[in-house]
């Protein structure tokens, strides 16, 4: 049996991720594909309490940056192990909102966190694994924050600083450039339908 | 100024650690040390949770052994980071109930993880911060497990069967043959009075 296809979607804060998401699940599905979509971090009862974890903002207690990246690869090994590796083998394909590349990007990138010790950590939770595609959907934080504050209040990832933003959009890009063969960049600035149609030719590309 | 002393007291479920924290304590305040005693996982609002997360036995979700070690490992990156290290440097001495060695005996041996999996995150995680002593409370896990059981209800990994706790008993002793610069194992099993005096030589010999 075919193996499904794990497809993965990244960008800052109010890059439009959900809605490409449920775009991508009808292509998929459309073509007769069985589809499961996940979020990270979270995904799993244990790995959506550490979700609640990260993404709180405390005033008992400052999270420090070393804290912050064992807890989503925390997450991320329990849904890795005991969802998406599980639904692949059984031919599902999942689509996932974040993954790896997000530790790069915000922990990386954004917190400035030491690039050695984040592949370190990756070596030892995922090994090889990785996903099949990488979706980027690019958009000037300052729109993106716009977009994020009218959505509601904002979550502890959400109050940092725009440049905190700026540096994980330029890690976001840098990766892109660097891993062609499973990373895309959409422009996710351009009206609702033109960024669809960009994703979905990504996919198409992947002969899926 | 000096600095504190970082004391970690190891065993397996029921040795006997908590009685002898609070001597090893009464034996330094009277000393004059100012003196902090803590718990891994634990010893911090976050680390706590990370505990609470660690500790219950669930239905809905089977924590992967991945999962559980970078859990530990965030825990004690914020106890560290947070509590530890600030209090050695104003020379307040720390003692730890469970610190890194828990870790090498429970997720090693106990679990079979990858030893070289785990010395990678303790690296990134820890460096070459290291307890002044650690004292390893041997008991046989029957006798341990009997007590645990007075105790009351058992958490998830006192739940483990007695084999799990012989690996971890194993480890312990084989950690310390190799490690005698600042592991020493004490024999539990003795009369309370007689533990605490072996545990106080262990101390005296640290010129503390």
């Amino acid at each position: 049996m075919k193996k499904g296809l794990f497809i993965t979607l990244e960008g800052t804060e109010g890059s439009g991720k959900s809605t490409q998401i449920a775009v991508i699940k009808a292509h998929m599905e459309a073509k007769g594909h069985k589809v499961v979509c996940l979020r990270e971090p979270g995904g799993t009862p244990i790995a959506e309490e550490i979700r609640t974890l990260l993404k709180t903002p405390r005033k008992d207690d400052n999270m420090c940056d070393k804290t912050e990246l064992l807890l989503m690869y925390a997450a991320r090994a329990q849904l890795v192990e005991t969802v998406i590796k599980p639904l692949l083998a059984q031919g599902t394909d999942v689509i996932c909102d974040r993954h790896d590349l997000s530790t790069v990007a915000y922990q990386g990138g954004g917190r400035g966190m030491n690039m050695d010790d984040i592949n370190a950590i990756r070596k030892v939770v995922l090994g090889d694994f990785r996903p099949d595609l990488t979706i980027v959907i690019d958009v000037d934080p300052k729109i993106g924050m716009q977009r994020a504050r009218n959505r509601g209040e904002l979550d502890r990832f959400e109050l940092s600083q725009i440049d905190f933003f700026e540096r994980v959009r330029n890690t976001y890009l840098e990766y892109a450039k660097h891993h062609p063969e499973f990373v895309k960049v959409v422009d996710g600035q351009k009206e609702i339908l033109a960024v669809s149609k960009d994703v979905i030719s990504c996919l198409d590309n992947l002969n899926a």
